[in-house]
């Protein structure tokens, strides 16, 4: 996010991601005209308004910090704001770019942190990123052991999938965050577990710029950067085609540096 | 409810209706022995634990102070949860038995209060009961000017519908809480939407037994009670087929002293 109205109530409360009048993103966006287009962090260098700036804790690597803007606050916002704190249950769905990060975080939050997955491949890296317990979610008797033991899950699938087993995993005033955008919608959920235990499904987007500094700050103190592979900008069809393999771990970052070479 | 196991940590924290071992209700229901059958409330006395009997404010009328046990709590509860308070834009959907309790106490709560309905005929009704707008949910100019203008919305309809009409009239961080218990599932709602304006959907389920006493003084301190149509027993049948066609205002109260006449 690279400005926004400035002058509405979600951005006077610092959440200019919900700007009344549209933010800027980094790309596929235009500036506040609504016109010029935003052309990305595909540059060496990138003119912001100052209120569009943060730090970076020196004592985290450059380049792992860059996903820390998008994936970190991803994940960080609706952590925050459904209250996890030491001793929270969190469900983590999928271990990509923003499930890692989730993981990261909330057991720096002194969380205990549940990670579902489909792949068997993935457990031992899920503990090595911070993960106390690992799903496999195709495994009906490992999910139905996980029935009703998890405070919040943060949900980074961006495609439409079912929502209820892993609501089913949520205890009384259990939240599910949904953080990845699905081209088409879920399907319908179960209601009447869902008003017999209060839990809710909410969705959540990257966040405003107040709470972007925070997790930086909070980075910095936990010295947690996102896990990145590091490519040169003539390797970038090669990432592509693995990225949509699913197979990086657990984010490319474009040395940018490398278009002058 | 009438009892609940009182040990699990959801009847410690006094959020009895949601007991990890499953709370006794007034009907279809058994004891905690889970096999006794619980014979409801057409009765003149009823035994129950100490703990599930609450004080009724002496200012308020016993007749119509009854539904304040089940609309009552069930309105409530979800309006406190979501923190409902002076200025709070709340919107009700339905102006069923549950609707009009709504009205009254967020209208009471200081809120804002706008009811969907169908039906231009209640329009007034709702205003008399505390509503300061109405909006016909099946105009789509109507709806179209609401959207975006709710904090909380209350939906109070006990059958499958869409949701998205209702959670369209939701501003950045609106909460609609479910509380009619439909018996198949609500269509999928636009996750996209939910995800760009932090959103969620959740239900609620009546009320703890600390709440519910809160509730009843909250009505003694505002003198609210249900708006009530009061019938003898022989009256039953008749009752139950104006029920079936939304005939009543708002709630059917058997006087149990003429089952003895």
């Amino acid at each position: 996010m690279v400005d926004s109205c400035g002058e509405c109530i979600q951005c006077k409360r610092g959440v200019e991601q919900y700007c009344q009048k549209g933010a800027s993103f980094t790309y596929n966006s235009t500036e506040q005209d609504k016109q010029t287009p935003t052309y990305g962090g595909y540059s060496d260098h990138v003119v912001v308004t100052e209120n569009f700036v943060v730090h970076v804790p020196k004592n985290l690597d450059l380049c792992a910090a860059a996903p820390l803007l998008c994936a970190g606050v991803t994940t960080y916002s609706p952590l925050r704001y459904w209250g996890v704190k030491k001793g929270s249950r969190v469900g983590v769905v999928g271990l990509g770019g923003l499930g890692h990060m989730a993981v990261k975080l909330a057991s720096a939050m002194g969380a205990v942190v549940t990670v579902f997955t489909t792949s068997e491949s993935k457990k031992a890296a899920a503990k090595d990123l911070g993960a106390h317990h690992v799903v496999i979610s195709k495994d009906p008797a490992e999910m139905k052991q996980a029935a009703g033991t998890l405070d919040v899950i943060i949900d980074t699938v961006g495609s439409s999938h079912d929502l209820q087993p892993y609501l089913n995993t949520l205890d009384v005033d259990g939240k599910l965050a949904l953080v990845g955008m699905p081209e088409t919608n879920h399907p319908p959920f179960d209601a009447k577990r869902m008003i017999s235990m209060r839990q809710c499904v909410g969705g959540s987007n990257i966040a405003g710029m107040p709470e972007t500094q925070e997790l930086l700050n909070f980075c910095g103190e936990h010295n947690i950067t996102a896990t990145v592979e590091k490519i040169n900008i003539d390797q970038i069809n090669e990432a592509y085609e693995r990225m949509l393999k699913s197979d990086v771990k657990y984010r490319f970052v474009i040395d940018i540096a490398s278009l002058k070479q």
